[in-house]
């Protein structure tokens, strides 16, 4: 249980300064009146991809997996063990989705905090919602969905493939810049129809954290969407996975 | 046997998500209502860069050389293994390049997939093609060939350079961020005149994906240009190649 | 005292470069016919963390920490060294933010020297100021505040927590990619609402030199908001050190 | 002989690669109907930087300094070799110096090969010398040398600061990404006056391509201004080198 315990701090804390960081930068360009407003997508990205990088630095310890699709994943390829010393249970399951939960909405949280009179500032109603969730370019479920299903099985995928040569059982056993590196280029690739959520606890938590802020002139949380970008990941991670247990000793 | 089998699935995976970041990319670009769109040249070079980078890391395997003109350069360089255990023989050859034909198209398909609304949403037929396909920024089909040329010299000649201080045969061994930032360079500074294919792989195979699916208001696959970027890159692979037997015992 | 003298000589050249490189491509975007003008805030990101890449590397004898929010975050960690054979003390704080503050007014001077004639060019006051300390996007100390404590938190607490696996104390322990990577997402995500100064020295040093070199139309130093991006950093820099000691021994 | 015939060939084949991507990514940039057409600052910045990647990659015989700036910075600093067995000496100094004038011509000429359709689009000559030549954005024969005194300081001094915890003799000791990374932090930061030649050679070898070769409306090879970006950086490189004498003592 006290392993289990640091798990939990370590997905805390590592999820909230991804979501502060990845949340920060959309506020960043997003937002009126700041100095990186209209910044463009690839300051997106490379905020997005370093968000990563910090969050994986500090949660070392439960070995940075920072989202349920890459938990997921990490059980859908038949791994018995998270961490060493962690096997892979219904109860430590819960504990990593968990933390991955309350973390984002901490970040979230203080990202809010950071550009508190921007929000303010900000005339569109959907430019908020945007520094804390997801939004289809296009709205059609059924492609956004595909969308995000492609793009985490690449995360999900390539996250354990680069496992194999060392510890298989998450983010940090490889380093966090690979991963960094990995993020920015499928938000790049992958990230014009639906921002790239791949990852429900980076967009479920700020949602609820949306929800719950007072910002004037703040509107719909579009609870109607907030779906497929939990959905969609967690069927990619899930797909990555068992991919890995037929490709992964072939590639080897 | 087992042991081509093994380099085939791992060319294949590798190279399909290369084309699948390196085709998504530019549609995030290109293509009507994405969040990229209009994201500008240095985007798409990460993008194609990260591209590389997420697919050689897959693709250990087999060298993840991902591309003809590198297994050309190889072949013309003098190498006698590919890998350790894949001896350089018409059999290895037709190997990769048929299983590095087969990646590009799926991930070209995959591509499509992720972006099917937006490429309906696209007007301009020529942006649709230039996701899947390069083309010349002033069509001349012999300046347009020295380009690609140079281009791929640069490209081989560095890899194969690279490969010196260790396992001389392929990208993965001089490992993936080397190879993905050398990409990027060679995108901005040569992809000016023709869109840097430097891989005949990357262009045709998704060329002829372009011709197969079904996209609303289609045009032309523009045949008549794409013996370039097929024939100028296999030429400088293997100049480079050659040239690599020449210089690089001096330069060792 | 030999080892204290060779301490202020790294930390105020490490200093001296970083503010050199980060005020000049601030002048770089924001001053009149630069080649860089309206470069964007991605080209100010970078160059402040390739500026705080080529500061850590040459101050390495001193742990490179450039920084009195860093000092004192170590110092609030409970660590009892800064590197080894130099215990924290009042006399090895002071040469720290002695050296620090020093570095920072000559790397502000000489990017002065090399933006010369640019200033000159430059008509409004505003930008030029902007060049060598920070200011509010929406004036607002106590949110501003807010932001800056933040923003420095983050910063102090990774520096902390990669010191972890290693030499704990200080900036050069890492090795300085990482950091200039964690700087460039700090700005582009953190960055919007104040122009992160996370960093005492970097803000009044610049600020003091402001006041003394020549500059056509020079206009006001705004001392009424220098409080901000010194106490505000302060403040975070220890509470990361606070932190760092409840959590990094769940987190290691 | 032997040696230097070795090192002679190192530096004009780094050299080359060199200046052609950085040409190359001018190029891309400034001339009319390129793909990377007003790509931007940051573009050029990264174009140069991963030139200097791939360039020190393949001149890892030679030390990869590929700039005579860099050549007499480490002759400044009392060194006595350049790389093991080739003792620094008048003959091997114009070794490298010969060398890398004939490399820059090379890639020089190459990318002009690369973008010769484009030469002849472009109507601004300006434009066309500036993918050869650096210029100034306000001429101030003075006032540019002290900002390509300074940016040249900054390269040799960082490098030989990198050396000294290895091999100290060039810029290979340390790994192409370093060299790049600052190349990149240099020209955003201090390149906004002169566009940073920080390097006789790379300004030099192209100038006299540019009064060579055939370009439709060519224009001025502006010599008045060649001797600012050759005697500027030889001036920063030795002022480097006789402070690492002074300081790397204190600093290691």
């Amino acid at each position: 249980m006290d392993t289990l315990a640091g798990v939990f701090v370590s997905e805390v804390v590592g999820t909230a300064i991804l979501i502060l960081l990845g949340c920060g930068v959309v506020a960043n360009v997003a937002l009126a009146k700041t100095k990186g407003n209209g910044g463009g997508f690839l300051l997106v990205n490379f905020g997005w991809g370093l968000a990563v990088f910090a969050g994986v630095i500090v949660a070392y310890r439960s070995g940075a997996q920072l989202n349920p699709a890459v938990t997921l994943g990490i059980v859908s390829s038949g791994a018995t063990e998270f961490v060493p010393g962690v096997p892979v249970s219904p109860l430590s399951i819960s504990v990593y989705i968990t933390a991955q939960m309350i973390g984002a909405m901490i970040g979230a949280f203080l990202a809010w905090l950071a550009y508190r009179q921007h929000f303010d500032a900000e005339p569109e109603p959907a430019n908020k919602l945007g520094v804390f969730s997801t939004g289809p370019a296009i709205r059609s479920y059924g492609w956004n969905l595909v969308t995000e299903i492609i793009a985490t099985f690449v995360l999900v995928f390539v996250v354990i493939g680069f496992g194999r040569n060392g510890d298989a059982s998450g983010l940090a056993a490889l380093g966090a810049l690979p991963v960094a590196l990995l993020v920015i280029g499928i938000g790049a690739s992958l990230g014009g129809p639906t921002g790239y959520a791949i990852n429900p606890a980076r967009d479920l938590g700020p949602r609820i954290i949306h929800a719950l802020v007072p910002i004037k002139g703040k509107g719909t949380s579009d609870w109607s969407y907030s779906w497929v970008p939990i959905v969609g990941p967690l069927i990619g991670g899930i797909i990555a996975g068992w991919s890995s247990t037929i490709l992964l000793p072939i590639l080897s």
